[in-house]
């Protein structure tokens, strides 16, 4: 009888539905935790909001706030909450005011403790719908409940609570999923236990923001300018800020365990990333299209590495967590609070653009934006202070979409008139003027096209609406989840004990959080002052690689890092001071797990390098065909020569793989090679060759007690291996000491007791064939790290 | 007599010589065209400068003016001239007045017309030597006449005017030294023979501008700052600019001849484009190591192209020479008046860096700089409102080598403080104050260190000074400006006929003259206004393809580049859907020039192509070497591997080069290839083969009543064509006709008549192979443009 009495005051105030619409069904909505913050602040409006846009829908609701809170007290505290609850600007009075009371009458509050609470829950909606002779639609569950609580809820409510088949359920699932990857993949797991993965909504109430979720419709309506601009040939630089004025104060027993990256970058930042990078489906509204191309673009991210991102911590946190959670006063938190991290996609479109994802607490302002800066590719002839300047082509060229707060304190999209007038969704979207004083992102406000939504909705608002018209292209997949876990986590793990920048916290901060990048690394521009009162402790600049001699060569020496690193960089050296000599680089590389690092390192770090005049040769590959990944070549090309520009032609790889076979004497590959070495490499003395040691002494593919290759004037042979696969081919030591330098890598602890045996012993090649390593008149430096010098 | 009087008024104002450096000798300094303009309004002065700078220096000097009028009337108007020479500001007046008159007596006219009157100019200079009882030093002969007049006046001085053996000869040539590269040899080749190299002295007065001759010495004494940064990992963009007020006016029977790249570009803004871009000698100071340089730098310049360039005349030009040089109204100058030019080097250091060159007369301001833009690599935290912004990293960061008037109105090395403190020489630059509320760059001048000389001295001057010191490196080398007119004259060449754009002039210039750079071109930002007259003419944009029939198969065609650019999108389209199928995508392309538009367009606009699961396979080869710019894998290299991410793998190049020699039936080429085809291509299907169709009807290299390839069993085949190279190898027709999808591209004016004639003529390819492709079970698109289709 309720809903009779709902529906004639409906007719009352005119909102007609007709009987076909009516019979669109009934929705009960259970919001879980319906007396909590959350629910308070945003979701029990957002669902007022849902019941005032779709009352004459031809669905009929109810609302259930549900807590662990007994019925009286609990239904005391939930209709506090409701009587609050406001009419939007843009409805009129009246309305509103009816439509509140019948919300009101629509909504009540359970306990919901036991199993017996949720089985009685499903009888009084089932008992409900009978009395009422309406057809169930569906059950939305809302989860507002800190996630410890989840897969209990989700399990009643899958034993108790499903509607009956031809009804759905959708449950709605808040942040956080997880700390990392790993438990992430444990709760994904164990909801999809209960439900299937249509039947979940997870929220991230970034896309709700009007800003954020118009960037893909703004990609696809605007294909015609986009297209031709939207990659790394025009794009300089993109920025995704989210900057609080806020700190964690009040919040840090949540805040603590998560920190900035867990709490905004990994979820709202990498959203609106993905929202740029992705290719566009043909239809930005279909949500599996739109996940696809989302994958992809996960699939894209270049690796994150320690020195990816920059990270402070406000200088109040300390304490604050001291306070609130009771720790003692020598506990030192490691919990970042500001993060400025580096993305690079190696996508086609993207490759080298800098993507810099930003947030933190106690800044200096609050806003959120995601901008998009073009290149500028013009030369404006006429001097600007002589002619009308808005559309200039020498003016910054950019795209932003204004999340909110800040100087425009409006949810906006900004295109530079120099640009173009983008096209936006007449109803939904209107040009905004005046303001034309204020100056955004170095510009006056008029160099701009701007727009604002017509009507400001809030987040939740625009959320609740689209999970009650199932528009899962608003929430995050299992899937999207984890692959944003698979790419955040690493990171996360990598810094977990790097130092932070403390930094005073709102305009105080000044220069000492911006920063800068450096060969695909971010660094804070300003030296660190805290460094000046302790100079005593040791900045990683301050590890110096140890200068030495191995076997009367020279040594250097270090942590496998810093080794890798000094590495990298002597072979760029030795590569640019070549080519500019001889103008090209003759390199042979070996193959193995060590080089793998120096091969990422010389990818990622050294753009410099004279890559177009450097030909790539192997010292040594196993006899499998060159796509197996057993290949030293294999590994070779995904680590390296993939990522950079080295002319096919100057590619060698061994031609152990000839008429469909493997390292056949008759097919002559050995042969075959040597003749390209003497045709291509001047007096067959390559420049640099890489070598590195097994644990048995071996190099290359040379084996002890080898009958190829340790003598004679065969350049390239073939050997056997004591470990599968047994065949190989390899240079010759003869050749090997014929190269102008040659570098023999040695890491881990692993290589210890081989290390330590070579520094005693002379030059015995046929026992231990590194040691018969000695350039006739080349140079031989040893690098070999910390671990297998010291063990 | 004379000079004894001389010395004593020296010993007078007491600036003792010592005798040890009045025993430094004389020298005499004749002036070629004495009363001309240039020798009016600088060239006096300058050698007045020179005498006031050394007259105590230890040497002695005489000064000859010498022109073609008789001896009274010249010495009338040189006299005319000498007494109007000005004392500098920085003199006092009382030494000044002295040293003028001392100079006016050093001072005489001498007619040189005949070889008779050279002979007596050269036993003057010999009796006064003896006379006074000095040591010769030299002899400097300044040429300020026409260029047509070198060749004689040097014969003379050469046969006649040689100075003795332990004295030396300069002789000072001002440009035009000729028109291209040709006449330049020739202008060359004359006066080395009259003169050996280091006697020359070829004046570019850019290199006597104080901003300008600081830009070597600057990278020298910078180089701490400047090495990390000085390259294209740093460096943004370049613009050397040189803006005029004036137009061309009264001068056009010059200016006709050269226009403004001649006038400017070659010489001037290309000689500071060479102070920035060289690698830095040891010795900046060094004449010949500075030289060496300069050429390598000039080496690695790309070679310039028709759209390398923007050509504007200012619009009052044409009249202006058609009264001065009494031409016909009909009579269309081809000069141009203004240029912007865009440069590329090749070099490791500048690769990719745009360096724009820009003059013009009749713009809207006179000014003159080379203007250093860095990239910008920083994030600031904290906006730019809420604190002292000078020294933000986020700023624009530029060095500055301001040539003159403009805004500042004077020489100035500006340095953006967030870069660095410059290190500048004390004694000639100092730091400038003042004027802060001044804008240049887009920053108040007070984000600069700004440094002005101490002495603002004219380019004159300064390039007088250096020939008295014998300073080579301020003067234009005969290999110097052979390299240069070898730069510029292809680009002189192939725009002789290129339209104009016409501008107003001055402020009304308005947005005409700016331009922008697309892909290493550049081209005028606004669409010429005389097209928006004419709504009639077809934009690009309203071409549409037509979609038709062709030898009853589907038929595209347009205009070419709307052609090539609908092919580009098929074929990704095909790639993507075939991915997505089948997991990989089996291309086999065809060589020849029109796929290389498409190449290009693939690679520059199809960022979403998955490249990654495509494997490259070559329709036909010429059997040449990979590395031979015939190849036509060679073509696909340089326009389309080169750029995108194919695995190393999937690149399948014809096998042409086996055992060091090529097509060799034996080395079984063709069988290696059909057998990878059968390894990898599932039924030997092709997913989309692109063919060409050559004006004899061949396609592939399939070549008319060839003897293989038109039928058989044979999948690849060796060929012969009719024009060179004749090997070739082939898919054969069979093959083709195998294939899922077949493409056939016929671009130009060239293809009309085989295309017409393939309309009307069955299956026969014996007599034109193209006609044999038709796909069993596949699809066959022909891509025929507008100009093929319709001639």
């Amino acid at each position: 009888k309720m809903l009779r009495r709902v529906l004639c005051t409906v007719l009352f105030i005119g909102a007609l539905p007709s009987l076909a619409e009516v019979s669109q069904g009934h929705i009960s909505v259970v919001l879980l935790g319906a007396t909590g913050d959350l629910a308070k602040k945003y979701l029990w409006q957002g669902l007022f909001q849902l019941y005032m846009d779709q009352v004459s829908s031809g669905h009929s609701f109810t609302f259930h706030g549900a807590a662990l809170t007994a019925l009286e007290p609990g239904q005391r505290l939930m209709f506090d909450v409701l009587k609050k609850l406001a009419c939007p600007p843009d409805e009129s009075p009246n309305r509103c005011a009816v439509l509140k009371d019948q919300f009101l009458k629509l909504s009540q509050y359970h306990q919901l403790k036991t199993a017996e609470n949720y089985t009685v829950l499903n009888r009084e909606i089932e008992t409900l719908l009978r009395q009422e002779g309406l057809k169930e639609a569906g059950r939305i569950f809302y989860f507002s409940v800190p996630p410890f609580a989840y897969t209990e809820i989700a399990r009643h409510i899958n034993s108790s609570c499903r509607p009956p088949p031809g009804a759905w359920l959708r449950v709605v699932l808040e942040k956080p999923f997880g700390h990392d990857l790993e438990s992430a993949q444990q709760l994904a797991a164990e909801l999809t236990s209960f439900f299937r993965e249509e039947e979940m909504y997870r929220v991230d109430h970034y896309l709700g923001k009007q800003a954020v979720a118009h960037i893909l419709p703004f990609r696809d309506q605007n294909r015609q300018f986009l297209d031709p601009i939207w990659n790394r040939h025009h794009v300089e630089r993109v920025e995704i800020v989210l900057k609080e004025t806020v700190d964690a104060k009040g919040r840090t027993s949540f805040y603590e365990q998560y920190g900035v990256i867990r709490d905004v970058l990994q979820n709202h930042l990498t959203e609106a990333l993905m929202f740029l990078t992705m290719e566009l489906p043909a239809n930005v509204s279909r949500a599996k299209e739109v996940l696809q191309c989302k994958l992809q673009a996960f699939q894209s991210l270049r690796g994150l590495e320690k020195n990816s991102a920059v990270l402070g911590q406000y200088q109040a946190y300390a304490s604050q967590v001291q306070e609130e959670l009771q720790k003692a006063q020598d506990y030192i938190s490691t919990t970042p609070t500001f993060a400025g991290v580096l993305i690079h996609s190696d996508s086609l479109r993207w490759e080298g653009v800098p993507f810099l994802l930003t947030s933190g607490k106690a800044l200096d302002e609050r806003v959120g934006y995601v901008r998009v800066l073009f290149k500028n590719r013009a030369y404006c002839t006429q001097s600007e202070t002589l002619r009308d300047a808005v559309h200039s082509q020498c003016k910054a060229k950019q795209i932003i979409f204004y999340i909110g707060h800040g100087a425009l304190n409006t949810p906006a999209v900004l295109v530079s008139r120099n640009l173009f007038r983008p096209v936006m969704p007449e109803g939904s979207w209107r040009e905004a003027v005046g303001q034309s004083d204020l100056h955004i992102f170095g510009q006056p406000l008029s160099d701009y096209y701007v727009y604002s939504p017509v009507k400001e909705r809030d987040a939740y608002s625009v959320l609740i609406s689209n999970i009650y018209h199932g528009r899962k292209d608003f929430f995050i997949t299992t899937e999207n989840l984890l692959a944003s876990w698979g790419f955040w986590t690493p990171l996360l793990d990598s810094i977990s004990h790097q130092p932070l920048r403390l930094y005073p916290g709102g305009v105080e901060n000044q220069h000492l959080l911006d920063f800068e990048m450096v060969s695909g690394e971010v660094a804070f521009t300003l030296a660190e002052p805290v460094e000046l009162l302790n100079p005593n402790r040791l900045m990683p600049s301050d590890y110096r690689t140890i200068q030495s001699k191995f076997r009367q060569s020279p040594l250097v020496s270090a942590w496998s890092e810093d080794l890798i690193s000094q590495l990298a960089s002597d072979i760029e050296k030795t590569a640019s001071r070549t080519v500019a000599h001889s103008g090209q680089f003759h390199l042979a590389l070996s193959g193995g797990s060590s080089p793998v690092i120096l091969f990422q390192r010389l990818a990622r770090h050294h753009y410099a390098f004279p890559w177009k005049h450097t030909h790539i040769w192997l010292v040594d590959e196993r006899c499998v065909p060159l796509t197996d990944t057993e290949s030293n070549f294999f590994s070779l090309h995904n680590h390296l020569l993939q990522s950079v520009r080295v002319p096919y032609f100057n590619i060698h790889p061994m031609p152990v793989h000839l008429n469909q076979r493997l390292c056949v004497e008759e097919d002559r590959g050995t042969e075959l090679y040597a003749k390209e070495i003497m045709a291509l490499v001047a007096n067959a003395s390559f420049d640099l060759m890489l070598l590195g040691v097994g644990t048995d002494g071996h190099t290359a593919s040379l084996f002890p007690r080898s009958e190829n290759g340790l003598e004679g004037a065969q350049t390239v042979v073939l050997t056997e291996s004591p470990v599968k696969p047994h065949q190989r081919m390899s240079l010759s030591l003869p050749l090997i000491n014929n190269a102008r330098q040659v570098f023999v890598l040695v890491l881990g602890k692993g290589k210890h007791d081989i290390t330590t045996l070579l520094s005693r012993v002379g030059h015995e090649p046929r026992k231990w064939p590194v040691s018969g390593v000695s350039p006739s008149s080349g140079q031989l430096v040893w690098y070999v790290d910390y671990e297998a010098l010291l063990g």
